[in-house]
C-alpha cells in the first residue's frame, strides 16, 4: 500500500473518529460510508430497511432520541437520502461487488461508538492532533472507526484485485448494545455466503500481530428486571409495604450465587440497580439491569433459566411482582478451522505482520456471532480475525486509541484472504 | 400455714425435683401426683385419655422414647394403674372438688421438666442438699416441680376452706414443648369454668412479689422445614446439583428479614440448622427448625404466612422442594382485668406478700394461653398469676432453683382467691 | 371565637397553603408569619440566625437550591428584611409575649411543606376553591399550613387573655426532613421554658377529637451509605472488579435481618438504592439511603450500631469501602403526664371538642422530640397534643386536606391550656 | 500376560476389594501389599514413618479411631511388623527396584477406600460373586483396589523386563481425603525421580481406552469454619443473642456469590452445615464444612482468599467470631507433553487397547498433583494416565465396580512405558 493511500485511510479514520455516534444513531457515519462506497463504486448498495430485519433489532432507543441524533447529523452535513432511508434508526449499509463466477465472500465490520467522554489529555493523540470527539460524551473507544476504515480499504483492494466471485461487505450498526447483529443476520444478506470474515482491532494484541480465528465468544443475554411492590410508611406501617428493594437485594445475592457449571465458563452481573423514592418509604419499585453469559449458547441458557427463577422467586419471597425483559442477546460462535487456516497462512507473507496466532480467546461477547452462526447454518464457514494494534488505553476507556499503521496491515490480510478464497 | 405443712410441701417439691421427666414422659410425676390426690381426697379424678384430646397433642416423641421413660418410671416405683392409663404419653391429671352451689373455679399447673443437665456445684442447693436430678441430662429448670406442689397445696387448702362451688385442678403435661395446652383445652374439662387461674413461679420476680395478671404472651409457632434438592459432585458437576444448603441459607437470611410490623412485637428464630453430607458433595437435604412469634395471634399469623412464603420461594430459587411442618403452636392470650383485680386485692393481705404488681409482660410464650382462650371463649374469665421467688440462676439454666418460702405464699394467694370467688 | 375571626384564620391558612415551601426554603412563609407577628404585636421577635443554632441544622440543601427558592420568594413579594436574615436557609421565627410574673409556656409549630404534587381533582377542596399549590411539585400535604395558622391564632388569643407569665412561640422550619428540631433546641430559646406544648393536626383523628399527650415517638436516624469498589469488564475480567452492588445487596439483606429487640419496637428501611453504570460493567459505586428507628433512643442506638456493622462488613465482604453519613436524626420523647392531664382537662369544656383521648401512639418520628427532651432536661414539662381534623386523603398524599373547623378548636384548646398553666 | 497371571491378579484385587479401609486406616491393606512386595522381591522396602512426612499429613482421624481399625486389622490377620510400623496411621509403602544405570521412573497408586455402604444387589458382581465388603459401611467405590493390584502387577512386569535404571513404586494412603499426597511428596522419595506415572482407572472411559495425559486437575482446599456467637432466649431477649446461624447463612450465600474469574474455572461448595441447639434459642455455634477449587493453583488461591474474607466478614456482620481451619488441600498439576506422548505411543501396540486419547479433563481434584508438582519442581516429568474400565455404577456410588480385564491392559501400558523410558 502506498503512502498516499495510507494517508487517505488515516484521514478517513480520523474523520470518523471525530464524529462518534452510538448504537442505532450512526446517521452521519452511514452517510460518510455511503459517500465512500459511491466513490469506490459497487454493484449493489443497500441502505435503510434493506439492510436490516426491523423486527430483529434490539435495544433501539426511543423516537425522540433517534430524531435528535438524526437532526444533529443533518446539521453536520449528512446526506438527505441516507438520512431519509435511516429514519427510525435504520443505519448501516451493505455493498456488493459482483465479479463473475466464484465463491461469495463477505466481510462484516461494525460502526457504532460508545457513551464515554473522550480524554482531552495531552498524551491522547486524538486530543493532541485535533480529531477528538465532537460529540461530547461519546467516543470511538473500541476502534469501530478503524473497522469502518479497514472495511472500505478492503473493498477498494478487492475491487482492484483479480478476485472472482461475489464480495459483500456489511457495515453493521449497534454492536456495542448487541443490538444489530441479529437484524443483519435475519435480513438474509448472508444466506448465500460461502465464507464470512469478521474483524476486530486491538484486543490487547500489538500492531503486527494477527489472530486467524478468535474463539471464546461468550453467549450473552442482557435483561432488565422490574420489581413492583407497594409503598408504605416505613415507621408507622412497615408491614403494609411490599418491599421491591428487598426483592432486588435477594435477587442480586442469588444471581451471583447461581452454581458454576462443569461444562464451561459462565458469567453474571447486576450492572445497574435502582429503587425506592424516599428514606422513610417502603420502596415500591426497583430495577436491575444485568446480564448472564456462557461459554456456549447452552451455558448461557443455563444461566438464563436460573436467573429467571432467581428473579421470580425473589419477587415472590417479598410479595412483589417482577417483569423481566430481554434487552439484547447474542449466541456463542466458533471460528471454522478451515477458514482460519487460510487467514493464518495468508498472514505469513503480509508486510507488517510480525506475529501470527492461530487462535485466542475473546472472553467477551460480540454479536458477530449471529452472522457467523447464520453463515454456518447455511453451509458456509466463518472466522473472526483479530488485527493487532498498539492501544495506549484499554478498550472502552477514555484514552483508547489505535495505531494507524495497523490499518494497512488489516486491509492487506483481509483482502489477500478474500483473493486467496477465489483461487 | 403451719410449720409441719410447710415442711411437707418442701419435701414433696424436693421429691418431684429429684425425678424430672420431660414433655409427655411425666409417668412417675403423674403417679406421685395421683398418690397425693388420693391422699387429699377428691370427688373426681381423671387420668390418661380422660385428661387430653389425643388428636390435639403436639410434639409427642416416638413410641420407643415413650416406652423407655415408662419403663424407667416403673423401675422407680410408679403405680401400675397410672402407667397403664398413661401409655402412649397420656400423662397429667385432672381432679375436681364438688362443693355445692357456686362458681366453677379452675387452677392449671404444669409438670414437665427440661433436657438440661443440672449443676452439681456446691452452691446449687439441690446438689448440696441431695435432691439433684436423678435423671442425668434432665432437670426441673423452670420450677414446674414447684408448680405441681403449689397445685396440691391449693387443692388441700380449698378443701379445708369454706369455698362453695366447684374447684378443678389441671396438672398439665408438656408445656415446655408447647405441646400439652391445646390437648387439655380441647378435652372440654374447662368448658364450664367461670374463672381460670394459671400460675408461674419466678419470672425474675423476687420472693414476696405477686403479679396479679401477667400479659405479653407471645403467640408462637415452631416449625421444621426440610429442603430437598439433588446431590452431585461439587468439583465435576456442580450445576447438576440442586443445593438444599443454598436454599436453607437464603431462607434463614430472609426469615430474619421479614418486615417488622406496626401493630406490635414479632419474633423469628432459625434455631437449629443442618444439611449436607460431605465437603465435596452438593447437599441434597437440609433442615431448619425455627419459630415465629407475635405479640398477638394475628401478628404470629403474619409472621407465619411470611415465613411460609420465604421458605417456599427459597426452595424454588434453588430448584429444591421444601416441606414445612408445624411442631408446636400456641396463641396469645390476655388476662382479664376483673379476675386479676381480685388476685391483686387478695394478695394485699396475704402473709409474705411484700410487693404487688397489677400486671407485667411475659415476653415469651406459654401454652396456658390455649386454656385461657378456651375459658374466655366460653364466657369465663382467666388470669395468669406470677408468684415471685428468688432464683439464683435464670430459668432454663443449670443453676435455676426456687426459694421454697415462696411455695406457701403462692398457695395462700391462689387458695384465698378461689375462696373469694365464691363469695 | 367569632365568625370574622374564623374567616380570617381560614383565609390565612389558605394563603399559606397556596405557597408551600419545603424544608429550609420557607422564605415566603416566614415573611408572611413575620407580617402577622407584627400585626399582632409581640415583645420579642427573632428571625434568621437568632432562631437556630447553625451548626445543629441537618439536611440543609446546597446553596444553589436555597438561592433559587429565596429568589422565587422575593419575586412573590416576600419582605427584604426577612429574606436577608434567612439567607442560607435560616428560616423560621421565634416570638415572645412578656406578661409579668408567672410560668414560661411555649408552643412549637412547624411550617414546612413536602415535595408532593398536589391533586387537581374536582373533589380536592384546595383545587376546587382556588388555593391549590402555586409551587408545582410541592404541597402542604401534612397540615403545617394549619399549624402555622393555629400558632398565630393561639398567640393572639393568649395576648387577649388574662395569662400572666411569658409565652413563647416557635415557628420551626424543616420538620419533614427531621432537620430543624435540633437547631431550635440548641438555640437555647427553650432552656427557661416551664411547659412546652407541641401540636399536630390530623393523625387519623377526626375533627373534634383531642389527644392530650401523644406518645410512641420513634427515635430515628437517616443515613446515606456509599459503597465504593472498582469497575471491570463483567465478561472478560469479572474478578478484577470489586462489586459495590453486591455489597449493597448484602447490606440490604442484613439490615432487615438485624435481630428484633426484646425491649421494644425497632424499624429499618433501605428506602432508596442506586448503583452501577452499565449492564456489562462490574459496578464501582452504589448507595443506600435508609433509616433505622427505635421506640426509645436506646433502641435506635442499638439499630444504629448494628446497621453500621452490617454496612462495614458488607463492604469488607466484597472488598469495597463504605462511607456512612448521617443525614438526619431525632431522639424519642415522652409526653409528661402532669401536662397532658391539664390539656385533657381543659379540652373537656372547649366548644367543638367531642372526644378526648388521654394518649395515643404516633408510630412515627417527629423532631419536636428534640425540643421536648430539651425542656425536660432543663426541668420543664412537655406534651405533644393531637388536634383531630377530618382529612380526606392520608398525610403525605396528594389529596390530603384539613377541615378548617378544626383550626378554632385547636386554638381554643391550646390557648386555654396556656391560660390554665398560669393559674 | 498369561491366563494364570491374570487369574492371580483378579484374585488379589478381589481380596483387597473385600477388605476396604478408609484414609489413614489402611492397616490390613498395607500388610497384604507388603506380603506381595516380599513375594516379588524388591531392593528397598519402606513402610511406616519412612514413607511419609508426618507433619505434612492432613485429615488424620483421632487416635481412638486409628486404634480401632488397627485392632480390627490385627484380628483379620495383618502382620505385626507392618501394624507396628503403621501405628498412628502411618500406612502405605514405597518399594524400589535397582536395575543399574538408567533413569529413575516412579509409579504412584493409591490404596484407600470410602465410607460408602456397598450394594448387595444381585447384579452387583462383588455381592454376587462373594467378595463384597467385609467392613460394613466402607467400600472400594473408586477402584483403588484395582490401583494397588495394577501397581503390584507393574512391579512384577518391570522386574521381569529388560528395564535398566531405578524403578520406584509408591502405595499412597489417604487420597480420598486429599490427605496423603503432600506427605508422600515431602518425604523426599520422589526428589530424584526423572519420570513419574500416576494412574486412575475408569473415569467414565470404557475398557480398552487409555488417556495418556489427564489434565484439568482442580486445585482444592477443604475447610471447616466454626462460627461462635452467644445464645439467648429467642422470644424474650432476641437481641441479647449473637446468632451464629445468621453468620453461617450470610457466609453460605456470599461464598457462592464470589465472582467468577476470567482466568478459568473455579468452584465453591458449602457441603455440610450445622448449627444451633433448640428452636427457641439464638444459636451460639454453627459450622460449615466446605471447599473451594480452581483450575489452577492461583485460581484456588483467589477463591481461598475471597472465602476467608467472606467468612470473617459474615462473622463480624452478626457480631460473632469465626475460626477457619484447613482440613485438606491439593494444588493443580499439568501432565507433561513429552511423557504423555510416550504413553500414547506405547499404548498403540498394547493388546486390548482399542482407543487412545492424548488428553482429557479430570474436572475434579486429586492429590497426585502434589507428587507431580514435586517431580516437576525437581526437573523431572510427570503424567497422569487414565486406564479405561467398564464400570456399571459411577465412581463413589454403591454399585461401582471395575471390569477386571482392564487390570492387564493397565499393567501392560504402564510397564511397557517404564521399559521404553530406559531405552
Amino acid at each position: 500500500m502506498n503512502e498516499t493511500h495510507q494517508e487517505r485511510l488515516r484521514s478517513l479514520r480520523r474523520e470518523l473518529h471525530s464524529y462518534p455516534e452510538p448504537a442505532w444513531r450512526e446517521f452521519h457515519t452511514t452517510s460518510r460510508i455511503v459517500d465512500e462506497l459511491e466513490r469506490i463504486g459497487v454493484d449493489q448498495l443497500h441502505i435503510g430497511r434493506d439492510v436490516l430485519d426491523g423486527e430483529a433489532r434490539m435495544a433501539v432507543p426511543d423516537d425522540g432520541e433517534l430524531e435528535a441524533w438524526q437532526a444533529k447529523a443533518r446539521a453536520a452535513g449528512a446526506r438527505e437520502d441516507v438520512l431519509d432511508a435511516a429514519t427510525g434508526g435504520f443505519t448501516g449499509a451493505v455493498a456488493v461487488l459482483e465479479r463473475g463466477e466464484g465463491p461469495t465472500v463477505a466481510l462484516r465490520v461494525d460502526i457504532d461508538a460508545l457513551p464515554i467522554t473522550e480524554s482531552d489529555g495531552a498524551t491522547h493523540a486524538p486530543a493532541a492532533e485535533g480529531f477528538r470527539s465532537a460529540n461530547e460524551g461519546y467516543m470511538h473507544a473500541c476502534g469501530h472507526d478503524a473497522h469502518a476504515t479497514i472495511g472500505l480499504g478492503v473493498l477498494e483492494a478487492v475491487k482492484e484485485s483479480d478476485f472472482t466471485g461475489t464480495f459483500k461487505i456489511v457495515f453493521q450498526p449497534a454492536e456495542e448494545v448487541i443490538g444489530g447483529g441479529k437484524a443483519v443476520a435475519e435480513s438474509g444478506h448472508l444466506d448465500d455466503v460461502d465464507h464470512l470474515l469478521a474483524i476486530h482491532i486491538g484486543l490487547d494484541h500489538p500492531t503486527g500481530e494477527i489472530v486467524a480465528g478468535v474463539d471464546g465468544f461468550l453467549a450473552v443475554r442482557q435483561f432488565r428486571a422490574t420489581f413492583t411492590g407497594e409503598s408504605a410508611h416505613a415507621g408507622g406501617h412497615p408491614a403494609q409495604g411490599r418491599d421491591a428493594v428487598q426483592a432486588l437485594a435477594t435477587a442480586v445475592q442469588n444471581l451471583h450465587a447461581i452454581r458454576r457449571h462443569g461444562d464451561g465458563a459462565t458469567r453474571v452481573n447486576a450492572g445497574v440497580v435502582e429503587g425506592g423514592t424516599a428514606t422513610n418509604i417502603v420502596p415500591e419499585e426497583a430495577t436491575i439491569e444485568g446480564e448472564v453469559r456462557g461459554e456456549t449458547t447452552a451455558l448461557k441458557e443455563y444461566m438464563n433459566e436460573r436467573a429467571d427463577t432467581v428473579m421470580s422467586s425473589a419477587a415472590e419471597m417479598h410479595d412483589c411482582e417482577v417483569a423481566v425483559e430481554t434487552m439484547a442477546e447474542a449466541p456463542s460462535a466458533v471460528s471454522d478451522d478451515a477458514l482460519a487456516d487460510v487467514v493464518y497462512d495468508v498472514a505469513e507473507s503480509v508486510t507488517g505482520v510480525t506475529s501470527r496466532l492461530r487462535t485466542d480467546d475473546l472472553g467477551g461477547s460480540e454479536d458477530a456471532t449471529y452472522l457467523m452462526d447464520r453463515v454456518q447454518d447455511h453451509g458456509g464457514t466463518a472466522t473472526f480475525v483479530g488485527i493487532g494494534t498498539d492501544h495506549p488505553g484499554g478498550h472502552h476507556t477514555p484514552t483508547f486509541d489505535v495505531d494507524e499503521d495497523s490499518l494497512a496491515i488489516g486491509i492487506d490480510v483481509i483482502s489477500e484472504t478474500v483473493s486467496r478464497l477465489s483461487e
